[in-house]
């Protein structure tokens, strides 16, 4: 079938709005009409060409929501009609991560995913016979697209899809970090480091499960504002800091973090956020990505007076089961989504939502189709 | 009253053996006859001179095990004839520490126990009138010592001096470790890093929780059979791996340890341990003192994927609470202590104890008073 698309066909390039083909589903597999979908920093890694395992051409995308339009032989879990969130980390409720109870991280089509094809090794999608790799499994940047039975969360029927779609990826990093990841309890002080979308949801996360201080961290003082709305309690900027910010941390919060949050990649900071944590319990939770190569250093005693380092992808959310709670949460006004999406675009000005986030302009902008 | 102690006048010298004063208890304290005292790493490298917060002149040692002989005023939990185990962590049970339920690092008398001084700010020893130091708060390097109430455990009567004592050290951290810190389930797959008597307690920790794999690595064979005896399933020497250490371990454990342990205090090796973990859910707990200064590193991918760098410090155990129940334990052939306790030397050949440790010849040296 025909669909329309944004296709990156190099690193560095800006998408290309093109009509493109796309084949059918398979045993197993969905066909979905994508009707809206977030442009997240992980998109223009891939594209900016930083991204290691980037491969074009490509369709990207990852924070879509949309229609089951069609299913494969085989698939039971959803039907035409459903509404659905494509899913960059499964869940086959199979595997030896999904039985383990301890892990989101779905290994099941992991290694096709990585490169960039369906799980039985070819595309669906082709431009004139040529195929085009698929993105982190989902490839949301086209008004349809073909996923893995296992890799859609379906959601009900009422959430609007041009906000829950920043479910798929940004919301459910911070919210679930801060409930699946780090399991934070009411009555917690906090320290979130980075105040961008991420930060935003962990904060919004944080003000949820009822922690009493949520300070956020930022070089930039214009996030103040927003992030108060989301929860924040307390604002440091760095810069305004004389002395050690770690020491100032551990005093706002009375002795150090309960919890703190990385939401940058800054491997100082992944330092600084374990190190503002309490003896005895502080747990460090890192979301951010780090450049390729990069390390995190501390002294093991840190770790050995009771701090703990760990890290969470996808926020540590099982994509079927938790997913659709995210959305309840949403539709029941426990959390915000609609003022984080600033900024809505049709397909064909795509390229202005990279340009956007690049320029510090948008928290984050969402593609609508049609 | 006059008490016969191995005091330490100065770093790198030999302890001297001699009769000193010890001051009755104060308020909230009690005085306690040693019995029984293990002779451990800490102390000697508080001897070395290498331990940057040592103090001299002070009387040495923090494993021993004796009876209550007077209590002082206000003292309620112990009474004159309860045997007991000095604690070097105490647990006060009215700190935050103690309330969090998240930590066995008590901070009640924290600052002056670093001085090397009573909770008053005051020593009980002297020699000539001329003050010594305490030692870790419990100075079990003499055949009387005095302890605040809370750093005492009180334990059944019917547990030997001479085998218990060495739960006021070194069983505690090692089995305790495992229990109380990483919380090993049946089933697991570990590693533990370095076959001493740390490591040698964490196997026999993994061996009673029912573990099913327990990997032990040591650069020295000679480990392999106490190792074996005490639970180890599978030895790897290091020395004798072509290739890669982790990913070796890797595959010994079918995709990485559910939970490592770093018993040497090692920085290189607290890497290996991190990263030889399992993806998604792996937990890495250091044990080992590393260096004053020394720092460890990895990638923050590997926390982003799941794994967990956390540390352990007297087992995690709450001393009053927990130590009982490790002597429960003994008693009941649950853990074995009889044969890790390699020598047993009267206090003035304790000098004797260091050498056997330095040359390598003991797992546990007891030096037994009377």
């Amino acid at each position: 079938m025909d669909v329309k698309a944004a296709v990156a066909y190099a690193a560095g390039e800006p998408l290309s709005i093109e009509t493109i083909q796309l084949e059918g589903p398979k045993e197993g597999e969905v066909l979905v009409e994508i009707k809206a979908t977030g442009v997240c920093h992980t998109d223009a890694y891939t594209l900016s060409g930083k991204d290691p395992e980037g491969l074009f051409p490509t369709i990207l995308g990852h924070e879509g929501a949309g229609i089951v339009v069609e299913v494969g032989e085989g698939v039971k879990s959803v039907k035409p009609g459903d509404h659905v969130i494509p899913l960059y980390t499964p869940e086959c409720r199979q595997c030896k991560f999904c039985l383990s109870q301890k892990t989101n991280l779905c290994q099941a089509i992991r290694a096709t995913q990585g490169k960039g094809l369906m799980p039985d090794g070819t595309s669906r999608f082709s431009v004139n016979g040529k195929p085009l790799y698929h993105y982190m499994g989902t490839s949301t940047f086209a008004n349809y697209t073909v996923l893995p039975e296992i890799a859609v969360a379906k959601i009900r029927e009422d959430a609007p899809f041009d906000k829950v779609c920043y479910i798929g990826c940004g919301v459910t990093t911070g919210i679930g970090a801060v409930i699946f990841t780090a399991k934070v309890e009411p009555g917690a002080k906090v320290v979130v480091f980075g105040l961008g979308g991420i930060g935003l949801n962990v904060i919004q996360g944080c003000r949820m499960v009822g922690a009493d201080r949520i300070v956020g961290v930022d070089l930039n003082p214009s996030k103040r504002s927003i992030a108060e709305q989301f929860g924040m309690t307390h604002f440091v900027n760095p810069k305004e800091i004389r002395g050690d910010l770690v020491a100032h941390l551990i005093e706002l919060t009375d002795g150090g973090a309960d919890y703190s949050f990385e939401c940058i990649g800054n491997v100082q900071v992944m330092r600084q956020a374990l190190e503002c944590c309490h003896k005895g319990w502080g747990v460090c939770t890192i979301i951010g990505v780090a450049g390729a190569g990069e390390e995190i250093s501390t002294r093991p005693f840190q770790l050995v007076t009771g701090r703990v380092w760990k890290g969470s992808a996808f926020g540590g959310a099982r994509g079927r089961t938790d997913v659709p709670k995210i959305v309840d949460w949403y539709m029941d006004h426990k959390i915000n989504i609609d003022d984080l999406i600033t900024h809505t675009l049709p397909l064909n000005q795509i390229n202005d939502a990279f340009d956007l986030m690049h320029h510090g302009e948008s928290i984050r902008s969402v593609v609508l189709f049609d």
